[in-house]
């Protein structure tokens, strides 16, 4: 931490009268709006007497953070003119959305994207009638709505996404207004650690404004709950000059916020100058703004005798029951003309003159800053030739590698070719994942102290591209805020971890799914891209309860369009997919590949066609005519993922070898999606392709890396179903060798073999000894490995039979 | 925020040298422990020279952490003897289980319950190479630890966990070791804001100590690259007064330990005593620690040249190759010796007497404090009678209610029942949730400022049992410490966010699983009952963010020995399932119910009969034989969820008016794994049983609250399964009315009309006409939506026909 250099001295009353007036008529006609969405369907400048037919049916949305939103946003406004800033706006209460849908219309953003919500009258009241209504829009910062990046429907990911969108954007300054019900959330309370990740030389600044309105739906808020003394140590001690800016009165508050912002920016300014000037990047204690004001500020004070302004009852719809009650109507309409609406909009609807001017224009408009539409500045990356990272593969199975630490290798270039485009996101572990050469491009950025230690190993530094913190919430944030405006990126984490971000993940697929399919101005950003590695399988010293591979049954409940899911069997493979999830666009893609060492099956250019295809006959593992001729097999064999495909590998040697005349298939899945039918995702296969592959009848032993009924719930539609036995991860784990675990949940090539002579009749008189065999061969390695901790050098070092 | 009661004076010293040799012998020979569990497989004494077969062939765990660990552990021990305390130690970094199993060994418990790993050298090797070895014990704090209520392998847990084991629990203390890895994850970082929530009046006291030893697996942590000033402020913004014990000379810091650990705990005393006289419940600035010192503390300083102690390469395993590497053995055997073992243990391998005196006896060791084994000290619910709660049901489909409020009204009596052992959490949200009567029992507990609006139905308090905080990681940690020590408790939250806790509910099934199978000396606790409301189906103004009924697949992944979800389609049935769900022990229920009005069908004796099943025919709205000659029916009905029955219900009362010779069988499922296999779960329907409600060869129209594939998931193997028809929800939303919602996800009666026409063929002329008036009818509902906000009044009013 360094000291804030020198901040010029500000006004503490910045505003002429003049200013000051203008100012507070453009915020009423915000709150006007806000009001309107909530309320009107018709008769949007209340030309004539407010009626109940006036009213909205249903009354839906939330006033509460409106006013304040909406306060920020225009003192916002000012300074973006006042100093030609490139901002954009996150507003972390985003059920406040009426508060950031005044603005956007008042700028006129909005009518050029949605012409019928244009300005005026009648425009004006499709804009209120649509808020929150049927066929239109929802009531957080949704993706239709201009310049917003996060929803903020689920709360928690707002100071994340705005450090997100400007890392590697060194004139951007992000607005987070993080509301004070959302900074209970775990996710919200460890971002603000972000600092510590930001470097002012080459990275643009956040700014966050604790919106402490003191009230949730029912409740109060902590932080408004304790003393003030505590509130400003928590924020030092976060690492932020906290400048508090509290009332309720509009005229002081416009003067404390207007002054407070000059401060604050010109303090961001000074230490972005700085560290720019001397090349030097320290961290600062950079500023952060508390607004203190009243929840559902200017709204009504009291309703049926109750507190309502300045209290949790202004959280939604503080006057409801409109239908049926003069009362209530009256004081709605008290309350829109307590705005004077007639002063704000001239006679067709259009706002005045005047106040329009208080707007930036253009590009400017926090509602059209290209940030906001991230795919608007998409450049591809520049991908050195993933084939020239190839494992050298002459004979399937005979060689290891390490899968990630390949991986590694390509992207380190990835890395090198694209210094300002592309992060690399993971949990403390890049170099548990093997990921390890990424750091000869680029080390782990860290604005905390460095001490000389670090030097030999811990491969830290200001100018680091590599994000890690023991956050997967703020990491994935992070990555969603980069790829939001535009920018590359790539996430590794523990597999049984990524639970920990479902909820993060379906977020982002659904703000995926619906700026494909409903807003077309909304152009394509990069994927999210995945890697979940320290799998299931190679839990050693871990043990239970890091053994979940369920995180991909969660990704297969997202809309087909937005979602992809890869099981590379090896090294080549990994690659391969990966090279194409980095050119993808819009969406999730999951890839699942552990980082141990593996054998290794397909040339490169194997490899580029098993993946295209995303399924497939390995030939050199059947002994069938491969396709050539359907229904030929007796048996298939099919594994997805590294581990069960080694198994069932071994099991199709044994078979091979014990059973000469059985005639086996071998099918590997790298595309999850081929499983499904083609009319429930694009990547599924037809029926007739399926069958080609599966045949209709014989029965099929499907090894596969996660639980096992996900392939049931893919498949359950395909012909040759009923054939289907799936093996898979069953939750039978402690600490377990490799192989002592993949016989507790039946993956084993022992237990499959068993399978296999369960299901399959003709194998004449053998069958029975073989099966006895295995079974000896399951109790032996357990004991071998209960008595040794080890499993036997014949497992460890079992290699394909050439 | 309160000033903290005046503190005794406490000596710089408090300890005696004799003393302080004592409790340094006795953390050496807990260091000892650890690496020897660690390393050795053999020789555990070293009686003689160490050989390479004397260590294990995989080296697994974390030595990190251990000494950290022990050292305070000790610490406390001593307090605990002179003070008499009531402690439990919760360890969040517990992969340093080294450091804890090293004192639960030495101070006898560990043999008592393994008597195998008796105090002896026999039982030393045996207690060795048990860690982290196949048939052994994991390298966390699992469930097979004494004293253990918290893993600690996935981190964020520790606090929260702490809190909700002192929650009406006036004499326990909490030791939660907090790791500064574990510091950065979001659910850590705002559990620090317990203490808003812990009365001193009736609440015990947690005794945070973060342990600040600088390094995760590969990088510095946050906490310890910031200033002191800014960590000192942190912890006083979180509330709290922290107390630093900074260094890594053992003597010092042992005096410093001892010295820290008298202040807090006088002052932890004076501030109970202070509250229980007075009767006066404020909130204090509770004490805490920070305990800086070196990672791997006592370990290797350089190993190959490089720094390990005091840094990153100390995390796990900070020597290793040791086969073939005898310079690397060498240095083993001398880090070792350094603990001096035989100056520690006698000849046979016990702990030498003068140091076996340090700890504490009996209950009072925190390895065999009950409130580490809850069950133990559980108390089954006084629960009143839930039939006394019943909606009246004369006749099926006729009346509405809210189902939530009804069970918000049996719940107020629970609470009023059981006031000590009976917790209500959710997230700001009991109100929304229609729990509201609870409140005439127990308001809402809240130890932060009240101010005088409050008194008018903010409904908080210090002597509330509701505990509500908009953070569903610190409520499920509360709740799960509750449950841990044996009390009872609710959770409710929105069905969407429960994705939010995906990783916390593995966590807590995989450990009842692992102590229902593997641990039998843990009693059974309370089970963790969860109930999903503000469901997908009735989101009308939070829109497609909120719709996403994923948690229960998540669920079904979990052993199904330990999970449970039902879906109950009126109040009687939730009032049933809830009674049920609350006297169970080691489950995860999850009870699924909107809080909107619906429906009411079944009379409380009825309700009984048919959640008792879990499964059946619903006569009344049945007009086939009812199962009594099977395969009589020509299509069958079946629902699962409030909102699907009342669909398909619908949907059969248009099929019935329409083709009045169509035999239509209804059958409504509230038990979900009903569905699936007995073979595969304990509650499975037999096939034989399946078959006779689903028939063999009739379609199903199945209509689900959830994704629909997961009913495929469930039954696959049934021999229907091929004519099973699944509707559920395919995320296709937006701001929706139900009616609208149904629609788009074809869950809606119109459809479910359409589906049957085109999969029964005997209906005659009629079905084409009949099928193009729903598909009509669909057309002019949704423009009746789009126009009017509202569904038509005939939907919303619908009922079911006499």
């Amino acid at each position: 931490m360094v000291a804030t250099p020198n901040k010029p001295q500000v006004e503490k009353t910045p505003l002429s009268p003049e200013e000051l007036r203008k100012i507070h008529a453009y915020w009423s006609a915000c709150n006007y709006l806000a009001v309107g969405m909530i309320y009107l369907q018709d008769n949007p400048l209340l030309k004539e007497p407010l009626k109940e037919e006036h009213i909205k049916n249903r009354l839906l949305g939330h006033w509460g953070s409106s006013p304040g939103l909406s306060f920020i946003y225009i003192h916002i406004n000012r300074l973006i003119k006042k100093y030609d800033l490139n901002t954009i706006y996150i507003a972390g209460p985003g059920h406040g959305a009426p508060g950031v849908l005044g603005p956007v219309y008042l700028e006129g953003t909005y009518s050029e994207i949605y012409p019928d919500k244009s300005e005026d009258e009648e425009g004006m009241k499709a804009f209120f009638k649509q808020f929150s209504f049927p066929g239109g829009i929802g009531s957080h910062c949704t993706p239709e709505t201009p310049g917003s990046i996060h929803e903020g429907g689920e709360l928690g990911y707002s100071l994340s996404h705005a450090y997100g969108s400007v890392f590697d954007n060194p004139d951007l300054i992000s607005v987070a207004v993080v509301g004070d019900g959302e900074s209970e959330t775990g996710p919200l309370a460890t971002a603000w650690h972000s600092n510590k990740f930001l470097n002012p030389i080459r990275d643009g600044a956040v700014l966050p404004i604790l919106h402490l309105n003191g009230y949730k739906i029912a409740n109060p808020t902590i932080l408004a709950r304790v003393s003030h003394e505590e509130l400003e140590c928590l924020f030092k001690g976060y690492g932020y000059k906290p400048y508090f800016v509290e009332g309720s009165d509009p005229e002081q508050m416009h003067q404390k916020m207007a002054a407070t912002l000059e401060t604050v920016i010109s303090e961001i300014k000074a230490i972005q100058k700085e560290a720019r000037d001397t090349g030097v990047a320290k961290r600062p204690m950079w500023p952060m703004i508390v607004l203190h004001s009243p929840k559902g500020w200017t709204g009504p004070t009291e309703v049926d005798g109750k507190k309502t302004e300045d209290f949790w009852r202004s959280h939604q719809v503080p006057l409801s029951g409109m239908h049926n009650n003069t009362e209530h109507l009256k004081l709605l309409e008290e309350w829109l003309k307590s705005y004077k609406p007639e002063e704000l909009f001239d006679d067709t609807g259009k706002l005045i003159p005047e106040l329009k001017d208080l707007a930036p224009t253009g590009k400017r408009r926090m509602s059209a800053n290209p940030n906001s539409n991230g795919g608007l500045l998409r450049k591809d990356l520049r991908l050195p030739n993933f084939r020239d990272y190839a494992v050298e593969v002459d004979q399937p199975g005979a060689v290891e590698a390490g899968n990630t630490h390949r991986l590694g290798v390509f992207l380190r270039d990835v890395m090198a070719n694209n210094m300002n485009i592309f992060r690399v996101f993971g949990p403390d572990e890049t170099a548990s994942n093997r990921l390890t050469p990424i750091y000869e491009a680029s080390k782990k950025v860290w604005m905390g102290e460095i001490i000389d230690a670090d030097a030999d190993g811990t491969e830290i530094t200001p100018d680091g591209r590599v994000m890690e913190m023991l956050s997967e919430h703020t990491l994935q944030g992070w990555l969603e805020g980069y790829l939001l405006t535009g920018r590359h990126g790539f996430f590794h984490t523990y597999e049984a971890f990524a639970h920990v971000v479902d909820s993060m993940f379906n977020q982002h697929a659904k703000w995926l799914d619906i700026c494909k399919h409903e807003v077309p101005w909304r152009v394509p950003i990069p994927s999210l891209n995945i890697l979940l590695s320290s799998t299931v399988w190679r839990q050693d010293h871990n043990g239970f309860s890091h053994q979940d591979p369920g995180y991909v049954d969660v990704v297969t409940n997202k809309s087909p369009d937005v979602v992809r899911v890869y099981f590379p069997p090896d090294a080549n493979c990994l690659l391969s997919v990966t090279d194409h999830c980095l050119k993808s666009k819009n969406y999730v893609n999951v890839i699942v590949a552990d980082k141990q060492k593996h054998l290794q099956y397909l040339s490169m250019e194997e490899a580029v066609k098993h993946c295209t295809k995303g399924i497939g006959i390995w030939e050199w593992a059947s002994n069938d005519d491969c396709g050539k001729e359907p229904d030929e097999p007796d048996v298939i064999m099919a594994s997805c993922g590294d581990i069960p495909t080694r198994e069932s590998l071994a099991a199709t040697a044994i078979l091979r070898e014990e059973f000469p005349h059985l005639k086996v298939r071998f099918i590997n899945v790298v595309d999850l999606f081929k499983l499904q039918p083609e009319s429930e995702h694009p990547h599924g296969l037809s029926d007739k392709d399926f069958d080609t592959l599966f045949t209709t009848n014989k029965p099929i032993m499907f090894n596969f890396h996660g639980y096992p009924w996900l392939i049931h719930k893919l498949t359950y539609r395909r012909t040759n179903h009923h054939n289907l036995h799936v093996r898979g991860y069953k939750e039978k784990g402690n600490i377990n060798t490799p192989l002592e675990l993949a016989i507790n949940n039946q993956i084993d090539r022992f237990n499959l073999v068993i399978d296999v002579i369960e299901r399959v009749d003709k194998l004449g008189s053998a069958a029975a000894y073989v099966q006895q065999r295995m079974k000896n061969a399951i109790i032996e390695h357990k004991a071998y490995a209960y008595e040794h901790g080890l499993d036997k050098p014949e497992i460890s070092n079992w290699k394909w039979p050439l």
